[in-house]
């Protein structure tokens, strides 16, 4: 698939540069925009504006949305007026809002002065949303009904007023102050029995939407456990002010499932993609992590020190920091994003926190009791009967193995508690992810590591 | 929202409890599919069947569907096979091929017996293809048009036969012998200026289809990169056999996603959310990682125990390795689940490898000179200077942070190319990720602190 593309990117490029325009532009009518903006990717900086005014009107102001914002500024900066305000008539509202926050200020000023008022007053309208709101996402161009239209004249609107809006199959019914009253599909209207039956008595009254301010995450989430195509926006008195559609909150899932993977390994979340950060960015993103976790580990270190005596009583003991110090971090890490992935997907809420906490002792212990049986036997048979290290005997063993169990149930409740904590505080939980839950656990392992070697091995 | 939704499912709680049926009755029926199945969800298994038998029949179907497995087959074992029949009846063939393929032999022979023939035929043939694939998650019910069809008509096709089918607002244009010719959406009908234009002067032809044994996450990816409703699927010989609908491609993103964090967390996928798995299931899920890298840890224990003599000859060295460590597996981690998430979204081949490691070698470089320099400061002022460590002095401090830098850089390249070359070799590169990298890198870690602490202090 992705390699039959990269031959077809290739036969496009060399055409450009054979100047088979023709051919070219006859290729690329037929194709997604989609597709069109990969090939874009491709091109080196004079050849973009060049390719570009070979694509058909409609074609180039879709394949124009689909494109990094780098390209897209090149392309505007190189515009006439005409040709910018011919791209600015063919796009989404929401589309143009996308633009307008990517771009710089002069470049803004002049996409302002293409768009035609109503237009520019929209932008501004979206623009004001705050970020990651519905308000900031949502498109003001959806087909609007009235409940005294019969399903003739309402079939009769949409064919007039469809083509510029985003989604034709669902239709909102507004009053006159533009409260939102109901809801019909275009699979109602087509199936309807009688095209003289009022919308009134027919639309679908038990309304779900969402106002401006609502997260886009959740709005997200209502998508994918409605199934809706399209949601409605309403501000503080229930007046309709735009939809946001269901292709908007597939990029929304995707985004935040990016992001919080991201803060879950200990990185800032990033808006470029990897092949077009730079390694400067990306330092920028992981940085601020490793050295918060760097400076931390300074507590672990200060507990191996105030044991060193014990520690070079029985050099032995070093041995088996790491395994414990690896299995704690683990374990708290299976629990943490486990919590935290059921969070954002709002399976948990803090309420369940103590049926949480109970339900990953149980697992600790049995996963502890597993890991500690397994250990007890490894390190009998490799370090003690293979290695014939010496100085290994059952104290030392059911030190470590005693160790390891309490670790892994400590590291369980940390992992769980913690992403709960940061939820019901309003942080983001994905911060409490692998990384900082291990360098909590790591102290935590060594403190009942010294214990129990000091209590059974009198050190 | 999830608050007030807690007090609604009270109140209807209460009135089952109290026998108001007919009130209860009239508030589920203005309700969502999806929030009905929520209330099942708190009720006892002797209110499930009686609450289910007030719900008017086709919103008792589509709750049906959106309830949890064990529910659906606690409701199926009280039916009669009238009432069975009444619900199978009403269900999307993709959604009879999840139930079947959920419940238990004896119930499924009873949902088959139900099935009307051309069901029971169609789920077999969706339960034949392969798990996860474009043609186990789709639906064999979708409006099909011929080429030779005017506007006109094609509008009487979808009004006549709409009803059943999942989506009509994209219908399929196929020839006699069902190969697929293009698509034709119900806007473009809809807006079309003439009644008796011949689809097939007017359907697009240019399709992007997935054959049924396309992976279900590239499905995914297609709908989130095209933003489509519905995905034709076709078979070797380009035959139209069914489509998936943008609502199922939702759920797999969800899924997958939700799968890549368990799997990045060194669990083994689980279908069940967290609240319905027992601790067993989460024991099982997630000790098998833990066991196997608590057992190769044993490497890392022999690392240091061959350097015993040297870390008694310099305790203080002990009370660096924590940091080390961890420094080394966070950087490696979040190499690793940039690329892997990158991988997963389709933004990074393996073609693109050695790009990969050079921009990971620079941001490492980056990251190593500025935690060196840091920890390097930390050393000289907390543990010199503060805590009057006299052991540690300016060799010591340098052996360390010369560890620091070059375990930063190992562990970038080892996090970036770890998952490529899974991909490469056909695993799932998920399986790369922080914990397996840990380990790996704990090792590496230790190697190069120890030859640096032998080479500069002469140990």
């Amino acid at each position: 698939m992705a390699e039959r593309f990269e031959i077809v990117e290739k036969t496009l490029i060399a055409m450009l540069e054979e100047k088979k325009y023709v051919t070219l532009r006859d290729i690329l009518s037929t194709m997604n925009p989609s597709d069109v903006a990969a090939v874009f990717e491709d091109l080196e900086e004079d050849q973009i504006p060049l390719m570009f005014r070979l694509l058909p009107k409609e074609l180039a102001a879709e394949t124009f949305v689909e494109m990094e914002p780098d390209a897209q500024e090149l392309l505007i900066r190189g515009f006439s007026d005409n040709e910018l305000k011919e791209v600015v008539d063919e796009l989404y509202v929401d589309d143009a809002a996308d633009l307008v926050e990517e771009m710089p200020a002069n470049v803004v000023r002049r996409i302002l002065q293409q768009a035609d008022p109503e237009m520019r007053s929209s932008i501004n309208q979206i623009l004001r949303y705050p970020d990651n709101s519905a308000g900031s996402i949502m498109t003001t161009e959806y087909v609007s009904l009235r409940p005294t239209m019969t399903v003739g004249e309402a079939i009769l609107r949409i064919r007039r007023q469809g083509v510029d809006k985003e989604t034709i199959y669902t239709c909102y019914v507004i009053s006159k102050d533009r409260k939102l009253l109901g809801l019909v599909t275009v699979k109602d209207l087509l199936l309807a029995e009688d095209d003289e039956t009022k919308i009134e008595d027919f639309m679908l009254t038990n309304l779900i939407s969402v106002t401006t301010q609502t997260d886009q995450e959740e709005v997200a989430h209502m998508f994918s456990k409605y199934n809706f195509l399209a949601l409605p926006v309403v501000d503080g008195e229930n007046r309709m002010v735009g939809i946001v559609t269901f292709d908007d909150a597939m990029d929304v899932m995707e985004d935040e499932a990016t992001e919080d993977i991201e803060i879950m390994a200990g990185m800032t979340p990033s808006e470029k993609t990897y092949l077009r950060s730079s390694p400067l960015d990306l330092f920028r993103h992981r940085i601020p992590w490793l050295m918060l976790l760097m400076v931390s580990a300074t507590f672990t270190g200060m507990i191996i020190s105030s044991f060193e005596d014990a520690l070079s009583m029985l050099p032995a003991l070093t041995a088996f920091i790491p395994m414990l110090m690896d299995t704690g971090g683990n374990c708290g890490s299976q629990s943490s994003v486990t919590v935290i992935r059921s969070l954002s997907l709002g399976e948990l809420e803090f309420g369940d926190l103590l049926k949480v906490i109970w339900k990953e002792i149980r697992t600790a212990v049995l996963c502890g009791v597993a890991l500690a049986a397994v250990c007890f036997l490894k390190i009998l048979l490799v370090d003690r009967l293979l290695m014939h290290n010496e100085s290994i005997n059952l104290l030392v063993d059911g030190a470590v193995c005693l160790t390891l169990s309490v670790t892994v149930v400590i590291a369980k409740v940390v992992g769980c508690t913690l992403p709960m904590l940061a939820k019901k505080l309003g942080f983001d939980p994905a911060v409490m992810a692998s990384p900082f839950i291990t360098t909590i656990v790591d102290a935590l392992s060594l403190l009942v590591y010294f214990m129990f070697a000091k209590t059974l091995l009198g050190l």
